[in-house]
């Protein structure tokens, strides 16, 4: 049996959480050879302000590629903590922005808390950069790919003259969660 | 029964399928309250030169979010077209590009030849809009949202400084498969 690892990047339209799943998911299957599959579903649940996707990892194919009970999920606002906190895996992992998720849910996961959109704005000078963040530090929590990988797939993704805002911002997320975890 | 309908948009990495798929899904479910799933499945077919994404739009919950066989595809280089073909539904629909699908597979579907790189290139001055005028034949072709809602959701998407490039081009694959078609 394969083993498949899930994952949500939620938050609010136009945070940037589709380009951050696209990236997570061609790291996994372009770069190292696993399989992916990166969806948004779109129904009367997401017509509010809440925004998510999702990538789902393998190391086979995967046949049934809708996301469930994920292993780990993302949530940048207090509405998609409360909204998606729900389907996390029993055991798995929730990473809240801690300044913008000032109450996160609880549950049979682990909370991990990062001030994700304020070091994308005041350490990199711009907020709109907070996906990488975001991205950097889950790759660190997961481990689904390894560092490099994740760092190539956001470089194959932006254009050159963001490569390096990127590539800092993909790293602060990273050594952030690092610097906490030990 | 609720209806659904599935579309796949093929080519090239870099051709911008992933993102006609998101202004798709979009158009589908945030402007005219469908519910629409879009993804992108990546194995080791994917790592070819070939790229696609997929939505599928339906007036109900959407279950099973793989697209299996789907009703239209749009193949802009002769690899996807080859690749993918035999993925399209018995009576279905293959848009291709008229100058770089030079042999249109054949099989049990309606091919439609456009010149949808070119219209992109001499008609709007940006091949990169290739993918908006594809938006656009495929909206038409296929009728899955409105035209205006198709529109609404370029709109949308892509920042304000290449709005009319993107309207015109959204509105020239429009108009090229009513002339076809009459």
């Amino acid at each position: 049996m394969s083993r498949r690892y899930e994952l949500r990047f939620s938050g609010a339209g136009g945070q940037g959480l589709i380009t951050a799943g696209i990236i997570l998911a061609e790291a996994a299957a372009i770069i190292e050879n696993q399989y992916a599959v990166q969806s948004q579903s779109y129904g009367p649940e997401a017509r509010g302000g809440a925004s998510k996707s999702e990538v789902i990892v393998s190391d086979g194919p995967i046949d049934y590629p809708k996301a469930t009970l994920v292993d780990a999920c993302l949530a940048l606002t207090q509405e998609a903590a409360d909204k998606y906190s729900d389907t996390i895996k029993s055991g798995g992992l929730l990473l809240v922005d801690e300044d913008f998720v000032k109450a996160p849910p609880q549950g049979d996961f682990k909370v991990v808390r990062l001030p994700i959109i304020n070091t994308a704005k005041n350490d990199l000078g711009r907020a709109i950069v907070a996906n990488v963040v975001a991205l950097g530090a889950m790759v660190a929590l997961t481990g689904v790919v390894r560092r490099e990988s994740g760092e190539e797939a956001v470089l194959r993704k932006v254009p050159a003259a963001f490569a390096e805002l990127n590539k800092k911002a993909y790293n602060a997320g990273y050594d952030r969660v690092k610097a906490l975890l030990g």
